[in-house]
């Protein structure tokens, strides 16, 4: 099989990178592990940016969105049980903070590109890249897992795989650096059967951790708790979650609406960075190349980027005969990323109790947050981050 | 002898305060260990913050202030061989970066309280704090370190003695908590007889550590240097200082203008805070309750804004029997004072190199440059904690 663009990975960054090179004329194929079941099944958390709603819309792909996603205009911080709301529309010029969870946008972008003709194989299985640093690279698979061996010769090869993915090996290990954080707490999180309790994301920091309060839809709601990220899932039945949940979430006149729990599960919080993104004819995009803690809500929103700004650079090579673009992919993409990450990380750090922090980063952490609540500029800066910072060079921008 | 408000150290705290109890009709008495020489001798840095300009001129202390300071309208921040100018004034509706020293800032104090009439007692011996606790607390001392004991009975003390007095140990172990975190480098700091080589202060993060470049006079720069904090001096000659110097702040068209170095000493950084800042009749104000390392130049800055909110508490006090301000003087100094640790901090962290944090750690605080680079808001936060934030209640505005 031939194509322009190989595709490894049916995440946001491969099906959106599809969609895009699409709309320029650009063929792709997209390869995937996971069943389409699987991919549309797992749930993930899904803020998306401003840019992103647009763009979605752009692709003709805000239908289901539009009519089932939450726009809410602001968040909720907490602590020392106080609430403060941040006025996120108000602070960016009516940028709204938009809940539409990931695998909802999977099934858009999947259904969109089969309805429009692009091929994507899923299930497939041995997945590996050859030539990343030569001028014919390939991908080599085997459909469903077990068929015969089949090749897909590529101009480009992305890797859009996630972190457990092939593609980042396939860059020699002298050619890239690493960075990385494992933080010393994990989340707990549950889909529950319950009414909304709260008009918006609610972020609490109390003594005994960090909470979210977050909406599925008007009877499904998301919530989340800091534990230790080596816990055994066996270890919080449902009454200890509504326990803890209730100590970090209630104040003095209101109370958290519990119901059934239909989900439950542990992930662990990393923030990691691939330098470069790129090698030869193989670009990383989204988790291959970075991971943040979902405490910032960024980790979708950083692959749709990614993937924008190496469309637009594919875009110019192939129309214009202009390699500036790829050749500054990663460069460009790696400024968002690490602000990005830097987001994240200190929402992160802000809002968790860590036993390997001192009494005096403690309290750094309230004093951050006191700044947000009293400093319009501080508050801002929060908001500008949460529902996405603006593309900062040409070669990104319009 | 007796006084309404003895004052014990005649630093910042100590000589505003008896400034502005004075201003107010309420009689204190100073009484500092060194003498006025050395008190007056002694250099420190001295970036005021705005507010501060304004009110040594309601004071009628601004004249050799307004004629020998230096007013910049922004700084300089430096990050891999690239400069980036804050527009400090242009973020903060004008408001100026006031370099004045603090040395300078205590000669105008001394002389404008010795001239109406105050008392200062310069090298006092054996100062002690009876009865903080009680009704009548009383401060002993020996005039010129030997000679016989003598009393001051006051309705208040106050501690404004800096970090090693013995004001803060007069508040019993079991009714303070303190907060501290050493860092692990120190400033190496130099006076030079040379010319200006910048228009504005710089701030200097390069590999190799932090410097800063600042001003004196015309003919009087100063500059220093991260290092290590248990360094001797006899370590750094001065062909070593300027080697560092130039490797830190030279850019690839810039050049340090050197001169002849006729100071040369090392200090430690620390950030420490004392909660609460008062026990019965004793109230602690400035590096007695508070230390903050130099970078964010916060030190003299909240030092006067703990007095100011003090003196305003005595008098609603004296003149209105009105008690509350006094109750809550710690309460409402701490939310500034954590403020300013929280920027200090965020300066320091930013801007200095450190063994002990990871890659990841290090560009994290890039990123964080870079969002001052490129987002406004980041930027006028950044600019509004420099030259002092806003008080943020009623009881300490106007």
């Amino acid at each position: 099989m031939r194509t322009q663009v190989g595709i490894i990975g049916a995440g946001p960054a491969g099906l959106f990178l599809a969609h895009l090179l699409r709309r320029a004329g650009i063929d792709s194929v997209v390869i995937e592990s996971r069943s389409r079941a699987d991919v549309e099944g797992t749930v993930r958390a899904g803020v998306l940016e401003h840019w992103v709603t647009v763009l979605m819309q752009g692709l003709g792909l805000g239908e289901r969105m539009l009519r089932d996603g939450h726009f809410h205009d602001g968040i909720t911080l907490q602590w020392n049980r106080q609430r403060h709301h941040v006025d996120i529309a108000g602070l960016t010029n009516g940028k709204h903070v938009t809940l539409y969870p990931q695998h909802e946008v999977l099934k858009d972008l999947i259904a969109g590109l089969l309805a429009a003709g692009n091929e994507i194989i899923f299930g497939a299985g041995g997945t590996t890249i050859r030539g990343a640093g030569t001028d014919t690279p390939a991908i080599d698979f085997r459909r469903d897992g077990a068929g015969p061996p089949e090749t897909v010769d590529c101009d480009y090869v992305v890797g859009a795989d996630g972190f457990h993915g092939p593609a980042r090996q396939a860059i020699p290990a002298a050619h890239r650096t690493e960075y990385q954080k494992i933080y010393p707490f994990g989340w707990l999180g549950i889909l529950t059967k319950a009414p909304l309790s709260w008009h918006e994301l609610i972020y609490s920091n109390q003594q005994d951790g960090f909470a979210l309060l977050s909406t599925r839809s008007p009877d499904v709601q998301r919530m989340y708790l800091q534990c230790d990220p080596a816990d055994d899932i066996a270890n919080w039945p449902d009454s200890r979650v509504w326990e803890n949940l209730h100590a970090r979430l209630d104040t003095a006149d209101w109370s958290l609406t519990e119901g059934a729990i239909f989900q439950k599960g542990i992930i662990p919080l990393r923030s990691f960075v691939c330098e470069p993104m790129q090698y030869g004819r193989l670009f990383l995009a989204g988790d291959a190349a970075h991971i943040v803690p979902p405490t910032g809500a960024k980790g979708l929103n950083l692959a749709v980027a990614d993937v924008l700004v190496l469309s637009r650079a594919l875009e110019a090579q192939y129309r214009r005969n202009n390699p500036a673009g790829l050749a500054m992919y990663s460069a460009t993409c790696l400024r968002r990323v690490w602000k990005a990450e830097r987001f994240s990380w200190y929402m992160t750090t802000m809002l968790h109790s860590n036993d390997q922090e001192t009494d005096f980063e403690r309290r750094i952490h309230v004093a951050d947050l006191d700044l947000v609540r009293t400093s319009e500029s501080s508050a801002r800066s929060l908001a500008e981050n949460y529902v996405g910072l603006p593309f900062d060079d040409r070669h990104e921008s319009g």
